[in-house]
């Protein structure tokens, strides 16, 4: 075949591909907000049986020619070249895993997740656990049929998936360095005792909660006919194309920050998808991004730009309008130092800045424990709480406030976790190369985030993944990844904050 | 093959059919009730893409004689034998049509839906017009290649597609009946003068519509965890399973029994496919119900049950204390009068259930006289106001409220309207052999519901589509359909509504 004939074959099978996903990331946001929950008895063994579908076409041997051809055709062009270049590279690791057992895992996967929330509901780790282990045991058991299987720990495999580049060495440094910096702030910080943030826990009615939300987004210039807010158990965001990103978000009716917060966090990933230049929109690299690097753009939003005073400065107007007696005799100072206050708790969706990457140290440790065998599921729940005393100081009084709050194991995203921290390390530097260029607090307190966006579309979300972590860093900041960006910056704002120089 | 070696097959072909309908069903339910405008330029080539591969997995001659084998196969099992029979003389219909034609019509009928559309908003039949030609022209092109071509009449053709065993003949009985028994009744009312309703039209808020519709499903015993309530531009069901039935409303705040008598049609519908059989539930039975005995079960809670006094009397003081500003002076036999009251009107949509079959009627004697030749496209817009004047005494002035108002035919469905008539005739048979077992109005005023719904499981839904409509009336009520059910029904209340005896 011509070049041209298997450029025209390639077509094919990329819209082939795309509507399989498509219908399937329909299939499980609908699952996620919408579907009621008996729904899963039909849907679930369709659901896998669609993923199998989609896993014969791309572990086709044609497929894999077609790649490898195309990969090296001098006269396909470039970006054809790299992006199937980057299909093969993933698609390598799972390419030997044969499809029953493949499909096997996926509805042990999903029947996985409908247990975490029967257990969650039940608050009752004891259903989970078996699935757990199963799923741990699924999972271990599909890296047997990688190519790199035994060339690093199964634990290193799975961390680099989802972090290219990354493995326990540099995640132990990485977390060494909070431990040793951070515990101890954070010990100062208790004995200093609370900021008063009693106001955030009045009532504040999800109706109203939900227009503010709309109002928020408007100013973050989120764009609605390319993009939806929805309501589910945990936020998330799902993008289905560029032009169709959704976020969700859930409402407490006690805790006015919470929808806040998510949503602004869940805006910066949507904005991430929706600002990849055209010319990848339909591309692998629309949406390959690593996950640390998709999570420093939702923490850019949510930490470096949502908590910044300025960005209330523009906003918190609109909070006193929306619940004048809720928020009537709160000043903006009072307000941002609330939003900014940190008191170690439970719930990790709810951390406050300083707080957070303990949470992630901690599922870090668990992890990789489980993995390398050096503890089992059996009891999970007591390590869970024993590892917040010890980092926290607090201790969890049952299963829904500890180990069953986060859906993520559930579904056999393990090697996830510990993103979530590199995402706001990578955050606070891209913030520092974006002070080179932009007034930021400027731009927040005169309502032009539109200036932010397109800062952040011109250095990073253009890109799509057609990047390495490690090279979209250097490309956006011109230096090489350095933590001590994050670790500044958190010990900086909070002896700030706690008046701890004063002492 | 051997039969256990084919109904293996069978099964494998039943998944992967099942597979791809839910995904499309998800992606149709989400773009009418959650995808943001934009979204369609990513997802419609895809669902395009996928409804090709269902009718090439359908149209496989691989798969026709798993269909004939099966059907007639001694061994299989009897269940299998009527299951395959039925997938196969409906998958007659389209069998021999060549898969260029088919998407050549599926175009036209897009481009003409869109033309419609256009047509709508320019209030303009004229640009509808060459549109509504070519897909009379184009839906008669497909009915040649039918086995059957030829037997009878296109349009009985396309009558029986929608409800088997109906034809002109047996419509012509029904709609004569109708003409004859309703268009006087109706010109005495209009004598009569109007029943007070202007209270419905006052401003009722649209959160507190949401929590109404929440109790009243509770009232209707609707399963919340096999189904929910979603909005929609237009309201619809759509069941994905048995475990999974999903009705959409839209709210008025100037209109309150709109999206009541919208949630109590549809959850009919629901109800329906809710409470078939176990052992229907996954196989063609469950969903291929006539369009007819579907109505029948949706006019039978919007009507029979839902405008009866005695539902009222359970549920007006929920409506009540939802709306003490709106309904506090407004007494229940005030509030009944007004939801059953009759007034000539141009929209079918929104009219009463006594001058609705008269809409009906119209659009039943235009599309038999386009589709014998008795008349053209062209100058039907004055076709149908002169219809309007002549059964219904009014004359729309605009093409809007006149022939544009339904998308039905823009898209071919000709020979869906008559359905609706019917299903309405068919309630008011099954009501009155319910009476035989119940008394409908204790249920309803004590909130017995459930007594209702099993009465209906038993005797029609657990059915699901398995019988003709023929017979499953015979099943239900012990006679044959009879027209008279409906028009008795109508003629009694009506007259008592007005008090016509009283003259």
């Amino acid at each position: 075949m011509t070049t041209k004939e298997l450029l025209q074959q390639y077509e094919e099978y990329k819209l082939k591909i795309s509507a399989y996903s498509l219908a399937m990331t329909t299939m499980y946001f609908d699952m996620q907000t919408t579907a009621p929950k008996k729904s899963g008895i039909y849907r679930n063994p369709r659901l896998a049986y669609l993923e199998g579908e989609l896993f014969s076409l791309t572990h086709a041997q044609e497929y894999f020619d077609l790649l490898e051809t195309l990969s090296k055709a001098e006269d396909a062009d470039e970006l054809t070249r790299k992006e199937t270049a980057a299909i093969l590279k993933d698609l390598n690791k799972t390419r030997n895993i044969p499809k029953d057992v493949y499909v096997a895992y996926s509805e042990l996967a999903l029947n996985s997740e409908n247990a975490w929330e029967e257990a969650y509901h039940a608050n009752d780790y004891s259903i989970f656990e078996p699935y757990l282990k199963k799923v741990i045991e699924g999972k271990s058991k599909l890296l047997t049929y990688r190519d790199d299987y035994g060339t690093k720990s199964n634990y290193d495999l799975l961390l680099d998936d989802y972090e290219p580049g990354m493995n326990s060495e540099e995640y132990d440094k990485f977390f060494n360095l909070i431990k040793e910096e951070l515990v101890p702030l954070i010990h100062k910080i208790v004995k200093k005792g609370k900021i008063d943030d009693s106001f955030l826990y009045k009532h504040y009615p999800r109706e109203i909660q939900a227009k503010v939300m709309k109002e928020l987004m408007d100013y973050l210039h989120f764009d609605f006919e390319s993009g939806i807010l929805r309501e589910s158990l945990h936020p998330f965001t799902s993008s289905f194309s560029k032009y169709d990103n959704r976020i969700t978000t859930k409402y407490l009716e006690d805790k006015l920050d919470s929808s806040i917060f998510s949503v602004i966090h869940e805006s910066g990933h949507a904005t991430y998808n929706a600002q990849v230049s055209d010319e990848l929109a339909e591309t692998y690299f629309f949406d390959n991004m690593s996950m640390g690097m998709h999570e420093s753009q939702s923490r850019t939003f949510e930490i470096y730009l949502g908590k910044n005073r300025a960005f209330w400065e523009a906003n918190y107007p609109l909070l006193q309008n929306a619940y004048p007696e809720q928020l009537g005799d709160v000043t903006l100072d009072q307000f941002v130092d609330a939003i900014n206050a940190s008191t170690p708790s439970l719930i990790r969706t709810e951390a406050d800045e300083l707080t957070y990457p303990l949470h992630i140290l901690i599922r870090y440790e668990i992890e990789k424990a489980l993995f390398n065998g050096e503890i089992s599921v059996e009891h999970l729940d007591e390590v869970w709480n024993s590892k917040y005393e010890e980092y926290l100081g607090i201790r969890p009084e049952d299963d829904r406030t500890g180990i069953l709050q986060d859906v993520h194991w559930s579904d056999g995203s393990f090697g996830y976790f510990p993103t979530y921290a590199l995402g706001s390390a990578y955050a606070a530097q891209f913030i520092h190369a974006m002070r080179k260029d932009l007034d930021i607090e400027d731009c927040l307190r005169n309502s032009r985030f539109d200036l932010i966006k397109d800062w952040l579309k011109e250095h990073i979300h253009k890109y799509g993944g057609s990047n390495l972590p490690k090279d979209q860093i250097f490309i956006a900041t011109g230096e090489p990844f350095d933590p001590h960006y994050y670790i500044n910056h958190l010990k900086e704002k909070y002896t700030r904050l706690y008046h701890l120089d004063k002492e």
